[in-house]
């Protein structure tokens, strides 16, 4: 090695370079014997250079280049070359040029990897997490990190700019569970106590508000003890922002700012500014969700309230009952089979909906299995609430409320899919807003807060605690993109008195209160700041920038659904010396 | 708070805002009555604004100003004006205006806080950690937290330009400890299992560099469960830094011109480049330490050579045991008093070093207590070594080997502190290089890695790993700045069969390096590139530039020397259900 220097990148070389005494130095991605001259497609982060081994120049060199297997790392010494003519590839960043090697240095002979690195890959991810170094080495994957270290760097320019305080907050805190489970670290010198992981830095960039500091942000890991769904991870990454002096509109226009910015810095990508703002209920009741796509329309409309049901028994009782009917139109779907809507209604089923009535309008009029319970004027009333049109097909159902409109969400979602209704390269940001503050736990019989409990409530809303929690509006507010939730927050509570008395709410008594979170409260009687803020689930939103579906993408050494991380196979066993140290004994059943 | 919006900062108000109606909040710094005429300096981060409550302009405001108490949250409307005749402070950013008040709200009372917030504050450590948020709105503490700010941005500004990507590894890995003890996290869903907090991202950058990233660089938090000295944090903060096809100048050059672009963007001071390099075995004998001060001279000489120890029983011995003599040479030091030379022989003798022999070479002649032993031709050798002039004083001893230079170093840092030797406002760098690869560990009875077992040796030495590993040269180098080691680094073994030959000379049992360390291992046999890299310790760095003497007053929110976080109380107790979760339980002997 010690011989050898790189002078240029793989993707680095073109035509302006002819002549040029280069030494690469690289993977090798091919290797082609075209009649005894050996091809080599060499391979850096930057790009491809084809080299040239031929033998009728130095015979030795070119049997030692025949050796060479695939993802070998070698040094190659030549000098650059216009391909002959009729040659050059211009798909390729450097395809007009080639390398006439005239010397070979090998660093590194490769066994054959456990699957072709190469996009488009085959391997099961399985596999492709136990070798995740050589997953990486796609080309797909170094643009998504690529794309991750310019969303970092421009994100980090814009809070600078706007004058936040890049701060870091502890990782060893105090475990006050809340909602998920904290991950936990036992203390060797303080034996059978524990640090907990920050599930997110929210007391302490709170206090960070308390000290004066006024505006805050941080890219950190975050950590929830979760039995993981799909798109969820054990460690993930958050951008969390925190701001004293303001109120709702502050942080939107800071964070609408913010996005613009980096789609056009990160995918040159202009965002339409500002955000639609969505209440919460009307977001539930039109697209069945708070996180709804709104790059298509097909919005649910509520139906129950016409008076034809009454002659149709089954929604007659569902009404009755308490229940609600509601419908969305398929713009020119009156065509679909029969057997294309029963496989939509298996949809609705799922979601626990007895069944998807269809009403199709063509040209020959309108034909529907309810028409007959209904009547010509029922159907009438219908089409009309849609502003249904030949060729359409209306889907009504009818069921108890939120799941009710829960499944026409979920339903409205795969009719998009199905009948590709969906533009890939839109980005559509909301805001919902408009939360309540509480909601009851019907297992837990109490009420719980819809975001966390340093929420504040609607200043008309006060009143309403002690009386009837569950109508109290929080000052919360989520960021959607696309049909995800990237972004949540809220103004907090800055009032000692406003803050216990939450706690109270919830049931939590103020003994359990002082000892986890008397530090807070304490800070709160020293000069607290109105502050408020919001926190990004930066993953996701690197995920949705860079076109993927799952996280486990976007993040370097990721974990499976288990938690599990195949490389290095964590969590493992430990010593018995190490667990001596902490105090600490496994139960026996669970001793592996 | 709805209808009051801050216009301005604190510090931004002047001559130019004359006339300017302005609303302003933030703390109450200091208040006075002059005769009922109320000042209130008001403070945010930005500094201070005198406001003006005049009885005369609105009695009813200003005896709610006068009820206001330090530390109270305030809006202010008023307008601009500049101070009367000869009242303007220029001591202060806005000390020619003040704000006449025509409106005040009070946004939160403050309780009297537990010590005064002010620079020079005189309360203990304990309680200024326990009201963290308080102590933090100490403008010096502003000061630091926006210099490490500045120093972040700084940082990724230079190594984005430079090609480096931002890449995030994972906090939950597998415990592999080599030197410092792991933290640990029980696993839930796989009990009795455990995932460790990275002690340093070290594995994975490597990987990176497997992966094809070729230039990665992260800051990011690492976790040592050490018994705490004083400077020690179990979590701090790394700048971490890994290049492939890279030597050992790359990294120098990289590096160099890092720490030039902080200090000029965040310091504005230049940093003379290149830095000295200083071979570790010369550290030691010149500065008794491989982390020398180099903003002062007083090099350590040795003296062992000089035949006239023949003539001093007590140093002939020592010499004749294998020990050595050396010495300082103190500039105009020959008046120092005896009781000063005996203070300084406490600090050497702490060393387990038996005395310290002064020299003073005056006008009237040469002194010492060994003349008589030595001759005036041994003192003239003596003083010959060191260029001794008139009014010098040199200061010798002697015992076994590297105590003995390192007590000569202690004794040459007190000697600098004592003489005011170093100049605050210098920073002077140099690379440590040369390390031995491994060093015998008298306890262990084992070779064990002066930095860590991913070193590469120097390719000379290799040959000399089977027959006498204790003279194997590592590829690694430490960074110091006046007198501290800010970072260290290497370049790493990508060769497979030397990392493994290394694990056998560490000692550690093909199956351990394997359960341990097997994915890497596996990684390097699929073609792995020379790499190497470097790590810094943040905390340090930012100390350093803060001019700060504790890593705690550069970190937001620190723990203790016993690994106490004195606001929250973290370690601490949590229920039985969170241990029954995760299959654990506490020996009795440790339940508190």
């Amino acid at each position: 090695m010690k011989n050898y220097k790189k002078t240029h990148s793989c993707g680095a070389l073109g035509m302006k370079d002819e002549g040029r005494r280069v030494t690469l130095m690289g993977w090798v991605h091919r290797i082609r014997d075209l009649g005894g001259v050996i091809f080599v497609d060499l391979r850096d982060r930057e790009g491809i250079t084809q080299v040239v081994f031929n033998p009728e120049k130095d015979g030795e060199l070119s049997r030692r280049a025949k050796g060479l297997g695939g993802e070998d790392v070698i040094a190659v010494v030549g000098s650059v070359q216009p391909r002959p003519g009729g040659m050059a590839n211009p798909q390729m960043a450097t395809g007009e040029i080639e390398v006439i090697a005239d010397d070979l240095y090998v660093i590194s002979k490769a066994k054959t990897p456990p699957f072709v690195i190469e996009d488009g890959v085959k391997a099961t991810e399985e596999l492709r997490l136990k070798y995740r170094y050589l997953d990486l080495r796609r080309p797909e994957m170094q643009r998504i990190f690529r794309l991750r270290h310019r969303l970092y760097q421009s994100t980090r320019r814009f809070f600078d700019e706007k004058g936040f305080l890049e701060i870091e907050t502890p990782f060893l805190m105090k475990s006050t569970p809340e909602g998920a489970r904290d991950y936990l670290v036992p203390s060797r010198v303080h034996r059978g106590r524990f640090y907990a992981l920050p599930q997110s830095p929210q007391l302490y960039k709170q206090l960070l508000m308390v000290a004066g500091f006024e505006k805050y942000f941080q890219i950190v890991k975050c950590f929830r003890d979760e039995d993981l769904r799909a798109d969820r991870q054990p460690e993930f990454t958050q951008l969390d922002v925190e701001m004293s002096f303001v109120d709702e509109e502050d942080i939107f226009d800071l964070i609408e700012r913010y996005i613009e910015r980096v789609f056009r810095e990160v995918l040159n990508i202009e965002i339409e500014r500002p955000f639609r703002r969505l209440p919460y209920r009307e977001s539930l009741l039109t697209y069945g969700t708070d996180k709804p796509d709104l790059r298509f329309g097909m919005e649910i409309r509520a139906l129950t309230d016409l008076d034809c049901w009454k002659s149709f028994e089954i929604f007659r009782r569902i009404v009755a009952g308490g229940g609600e009917v509601c419908g969305l139109r398929v713009d020119g779907g009156a065509g679909a089979s029969r057997k294309q809507v029963e496989r939509w209604e298996e949809i609705v089923k799922e979601g626990g909906i007895g069944g998807l009535i269809p009403v199709r309008i063509t040209r020959e009029g309108v034909t529907s299995p309810i028409k007959k319970h209904i009547g010509d004027g029922g159907i009438t009333k219908i089409i009309e609430r849609f502003q249904g049109k030949i060729g359409d097909l209306i889907l009504v159902l009818a069921g108890e409320g939120e799941g009710l409109f829960s499944a026409a969400g979920g339903l409205r979602l795969r009719l998009a899919q199905h009948l590709n209704l969906i533009d890939p390269t839109k980005f559509i940001l909301a805001w919902i807003i408009d939360y309540p503050l509480l909601t009851y736990d019907n297992g837990a019989k109490k009420f719980v807060p819809v975001h966390h409990p340093f929420t504040a409530p609607v200043e008309e809303d006060i009143h309403k605690l002690g009386t009837s929690p569950g109508e109290v509006r929080a000052r919360a507010y989520d960021l959607v993109l696309n049909g995800q939730e990237i972004a949540g927050g809220s103004i907090r509570l800055h009032d000692r008195k406003i803050q216990e008395k939450i706690f109270r709410v919830l049931g939590i008594p103020q003994g359990e209160a002082k000892s986890k979170f008397g530090f807070l409260l304490d800070a709160l009687q020293y000069g607290a700041p109105p502050h408020g803020g919001i926190a990004f689930g930066f993953d996701r939103l690197a995920m949705i920038m860079a076109g993927k579906t799952s996280i486990r993408e976007v993040i370097a050494f990721p974990k499976t659904t288990a938690a599990l991380s195949l490389m290095d196979e964590a969590p493992d066993r430990v010593s018995p010396a190490q667990l001596k140290d902490l105090g600490l004994t496994i139960k026996k059943k669970n001793i592996t």
